[in-house]
């Protein structure tokens, strides 16, 4: 138990925590071939990353590879699921169920990663007691009591951008402790809570800049 | 003329390039409230940006504040888009119409930022020319003859991670650009074409973990 908890307990930088999942992927792909064993240089080379990182970013985790032979591939695939807590289903709201966020209601594929969708809420009376591809959408005054019975603590922001401060604050204070941002706006909350802003406004504004210089040379 | 080239030639650093999105999303808020004019203090408070990181990211792209009233929140809302493109529609191609691909034509949020998703391919026989909203879906062996057809320089890449790699060298090969890469495998391109992974198994990772540190407190 003590072990279990100081393991959980780890607090690995993020950009090593972020390049885990690019590790498992390929190593999930690696199993599938029937490959047994690994390197760090045979990862670096098929996903350029620097095998030194690799290397370190595994240690964080308490696995090392042998020499020679390298990392197990089944192993490292259990330990890297079970400290990424993919294998494990955790609950998360969607609030604002617009294009983006019924689309997200679609998307069966973040259920294999890990991550439940298990309620959407939004503000429009018209929205209320329907149901997405089979996931139940609540109005949003009904969010502190189906927060009782469901117990989420992921909740996911696809509001209009210009409520997304607002939404943020209520979800806080319903007992949200992690806010996967999928608004272009930068919310501010208290230092407990944990943010993810996904990029999407970024990847376009990076995409469209480097077509055009390149178009431009 | 000239001056055009040399102002789409800007070769923004990547970090400031990701955050003007942010600004522009605060500054249309202002707009909204019927504000005329912004510090970058004020934009620093509300987004939680350093101010000084935000005047050096505005100055790469030609403008800067006046003393005491700072920036004109219209025009700079229109500098900011004419920059970042979000105005102008590029043409993109879905590669993949799983789960994931499936919701992306869906969300009709896109389009709102210049991304004008024409056409997805897939392998599965059943899919071929069909439409999901609206939008056209072919059997990939049809993209080079599409690609001459509708000219889409950005692929979105929503297959299975083991296709990943495969299809993203169809798509290079087929003019594709600028690779947006939704699937957990970090793909090798040449060093023209412009990648963007998109961090949805990073977030996933970032949040459990997270929010087990602090359960394990």
């Amino acid at each position: 138990m003590e072990e279990e908890v100081r393991k959980i307990s780890v607090k690995l930088p993020e950009p090593s925590l972020r390049r885990l999942p690019w590790y498992l992927a390929y190593l999930k792909l690696l199993k599938d071939k029937g490959e047994l064993y690994v390197s760090s240089t045979q990862i670096a080379k098929a996903i350029g990353v620097d095998a030194s990182q690799i290397a370190k970013d595994l240690s964080f985790i308490n696995i090392s590879g042998k020499t020679r032979v390298g990392y197990k591939v089944d192993s490292l695939i259990t330990v890297l699921e079970n400290f990424l807590g993919f294998n494990i289903s955790h609950k998360a709201f969607i609030f604002g169920v617009g294009s983006l966020g019924a689309a997200l209601l679609h998307d069966t594929g973040l259920a294999q990663y890990g991550l439940q969708i298990v309620a959407g809420f939004d503000i429009r009376p018209e929205l209320a007691n329907t149901t997405i591809n089979g996931i139940p959408v609540f109005h949003l005054s009904d969010f502190v009591q189906k927060q009782k019975e469901l117990g989420a603590n992921i909740g996911i922001l696809t509001v209009p951008v210009d409520k997304a401060q607002e939404a943020a604050e209520s979800m806080i204070a319903g007992g949200i402790k992690a806010i996967w941002n999928f608004t272009p706006f930068r919310i501010r909350v208290p230092k407990n809570i944990v943010v993810q802003n996904i990029s999407i406004y970024a990847h376009l504004a990076v995409m469209f800049n480097r077509l055009n210089v390149t178009k431009a040379k």
